[in-house]
């Protein structure tokens, strides 16, 4: 397709998420991000040429919340390897939505898998002491080509001030022995790591990465390795979507992720990365407008992983 | 590659998977499951030219058991709609074992996916008073391109004696409302379905089917829709291997079904289908030596989803 | 207190019950239950001199229900033995309501109490083969000193028709290896035990029983065993109302059976049995007007088992 | 029965109980607990004539650990009030072990009960700031006649390093708006009140203002209100033994609180108070060869509740 066919789709398309935005509702509690503007709404597609097509809210800042469980989980994976991972944590989607504390305490003795709360702190716990918060940021905008993202302070704060889930969460990780640093530490990358700013550019840039196995299309250097990417693509296709993954890998067939800041990172592998804001989010946590946009993208351009 | 390549790279992979076998264990909590050779051990590739590929016990039968929910979902998804099927069951991966009743009673109001005990059941109790058994098994021929399949009368009749927890399910799924039919009834079709006697021939035939859209890669004739193939591959990406699911996604990444007969039904998308037979299962009730030949297999030759 | 007195009081309490009586709701999951009266409500105390002392519709028959709980466990322990009684079924509390699957197939291996449905279904299969309907009605009328206690048949057979979750808890059992005759044997001695018609005075007759160390007061024959008494009281005590048990004990501080029939059978302990009828019923399923009344008597008199 | 014949039935109680010893084992996942030896054992009497009767290590002194739930509840009682109390915990026994947060998060909004740990750090968030813990410890000294009683620094010290979990308990209550205070408040009170070092006849001294409705048996004077006393000796029935509560009350009939430090505290209504020392426990966390002393002394004294 040429770029104003393009770009009519991507049009035609935010016209018929906005449609859904009334009804969901922002995330309120925590108090910062129940500010967003309920209305925003942006899409990105990243291809491989290089070109970034937008539509609506695509440039406006947002926190990446759950979203950076994938960059955590791609670091994690590159640094400490699969079995350091995997010994923690595991890869099975758990049913549950993604502050569930049950699984953890009475069916198994590791968090389910790294996607939902307490196994992204798990993979926090790897990260502390071989990375600084500083340095994790810096990766983030290198795979998400965005020199922009910064440490959103106030969502920070706020976050932090609103975390006694994540650190019961934490407690119970460490009684178990599961992880091994300060959890003030830990919750505090975490959260750190979910108030990076980022836009619906930068999470398709980020999609194109992981598209494209590992390689960044444009400079054709290697930013992370095949096997970590096809690990991480696969969890986000069974796990990414909370208690909604199986729905959404059914319906949609596009290993995404979401966050409570309205963020979705979704990924058409080996040909784009896809970035939505909209912090209007359905009963699951899930942006809403982006479940459809995604919806009709998929089934009108034969996006689904199993399309023939 | 050519016909002897192929041939001796099953081989090999025959080789490597025989090792796993003594690692596992027959399943027993059904008497005449118990009779089955631990040491068998057959696979075949049925690809698009027509060709199926054989090595080991690929032509020896057993029963079909849990791979029969494949069969019945595509069937109640063609003959009732998604949105029947959907009503009644979900589609979210459970983390649970097979035969688990409490997510069921605690959780949700319904069976998490049609790949457990429960959600299969109701699915067959949708199904009944459209078909008789008769005609289901000739479906299932048809599907799986194999005349010689039958119902095995003595397992069945074992498994009619030794189903009190699938009586049990059955009566919590009448007690809320989800089943409409005689529970004696659907047991018996249930059970009966689980019966039929397959080779890992027929197998990698239904595989073929799936992987080519639905579509008869010799005949030509269509025999399920394109959305029905689309969900169920789904459904078996996600669901399919009990709550070992999640990691054989992750490390096979084919949309694949086991059931405690020893069968294995996994699928190259648009390539071709793969049949594994060999009862000895591991802890999950996977057949071991089959997980290790796909592991191979998908390694070896780039078969996962996720492959650049 | 001289009988005038006696009758005062208990027709102040009544009055005083009454008004709760809108609050609640008549059992409406058996249609044939739903058809009481809501406003029925009577009570009679029976006392060690042999008068039974009545105020209301105590004379009005109701389906003893769940409070044939008790007579069952007193047939068990006298005739199989504490061991073989609590072999299959525990003592513990359960903290959950009266018929919940979960805490069976989850955390433990064997029905928590006797006094939940899947405890009492458990005695009942003890009592099977060793005792006909018949005779077990014919000991209840002596332990109740009623012999016009029958057998409701509409209740019965509504029920019957209504137990799919009961039927789900007996293959539960069955599954587990809990419960050894056949499932419908086993339901319709259940079923028919909870359909025996009693009135309020049979229930304080046998109150008494159980308040007299097992020996009819009148006649001073030992109906039970001082050591079964002791047991039944205890279990009583600690689950006798589903999960209001702990607070009935702290508030009443009797021992003390509810039925969803709207019957409540109650022990003051070496003194009287207390008989109550009110079939509006609260939301854990107990006569909600009978609480109060109880709740009024053990504080006016120091009923409690803790009285100073 | 005179003070000989007290004293001859205690050392043969003292026997008996001795034998259980090796079935037990210290409690270590605290390590200054770990250093008890498993051997010591001791029981008093205190009866209402003021005199104390004594065997064994009766003297010793050991952190009286969960029983400190008992003074705790009492004086949340006396301070704040019935409703104060259970608007934030419950009453039910929980069926569950000591130390669960499952029921927590899953099935109620608040603690079970006041004898499980939720529940009684729950209870220390309404004492702090009503209470120092030199009020505490004074309080708690008054109620065991003992005024030797002291906080056990090294034990205190370590269960500060090891109490993760009630850390994540605290965390879990604090996401739920359940306590209002500093976690780390919470859990330095709740601590140091589990490790003020009691003897046997401390504790047997506590059960006798239990027994006596609250009042002082020496001096008189009424330290406890009786609805306060009530109240706790019902819930020490019902809730005092962990998971083993129901056991416990069918056989031996005695409001009685455990604790991990090897004390139990056990009440004969209306006559005496025991206390015993053995820091060998069964399973469920309770003195092992205290539960075998109890139960001899109950049946053969004729102490259970329900004692015709």
């Amino acid at each position: 397709m040429d770029k104003d066919k393009i770009l009519k789709v991507l049009n035609e398309t935010l016209a018929l998420g906005r449609k859904d935005i009334p009804l969901g509702e922002v995330a309120d509690y925590i108090p910062e991000l129940g500010k967003a503007d309920k209305n925003a709404l942006g899409i990105a597609l990243a291809g491989k040429s290089g070109n970034v097509y937008t539509a609506g809210d695509a440039g406006s800042r947002f926190t990446i919340q759950s979203i950076s469980k994938v960059i955590s989980l791609c670091v994690a994976l590159e640094s400490c390897g699969y079995d350091a991972v995997f010994d923690r944590v595991g890869m099975e989607p758990s049913g549950e939505a993604f502050n569930s504390i049950v699984e953890l305490d009475l069916v198994s003795g590791k968090p389910y898998n790294p996607m939902i709360n307490s196994g992204a702190l798990a993979i926090v716990d790897l990260l502390l002491g071989k990375y600084t918060f500083t340095e994790l940021m810096e990766i983030s905008r290198k795979l998400c080509r965005d020199d922009g993202i910064r440490l959103d302070e106030r969502v920070c704060r706020s976050e932090m001030e609103n975390c006694s889930r994540n650190r019961a969460i934490c407690w119970l990780l460490k009684s178990k022995g599961i992880i091994e640093n300060d959890v003030d530490d830990i919750l505090k990358l975490y959260t750190a790591m979910c108030s990076l700013s980022v836009t619906a550019c930068s999470l398709a840039s980020l999609g194109l990465i992981l598209a494209n196995d590992g390689v960044d299309a444009i400079t054709g250097e290697r930013l992370l390795s095949s096997s970590t990417v096809r690990v991480v693509k696969t969890i986000m296709l069974t796990c990414g979507m909370y208690d909604g993954s199986g729905q959404f890998a059914v319906e949609v067939g596009l290993p995404t992720k979401s966050g409570v800041g309205g963020g979705l990172l979704s990924i058409v592998d080996k040909v784009m990365g896809i970035g939505i804001y909209g912090p209007s989010l359905d009963k699951k946590g899930n942006c809403i407008a982006g479940g459809a946009m995604l919806r009709r993208l998929s089934s009108e351009f034969g996006l689904h992983i199993f399309t023939p």
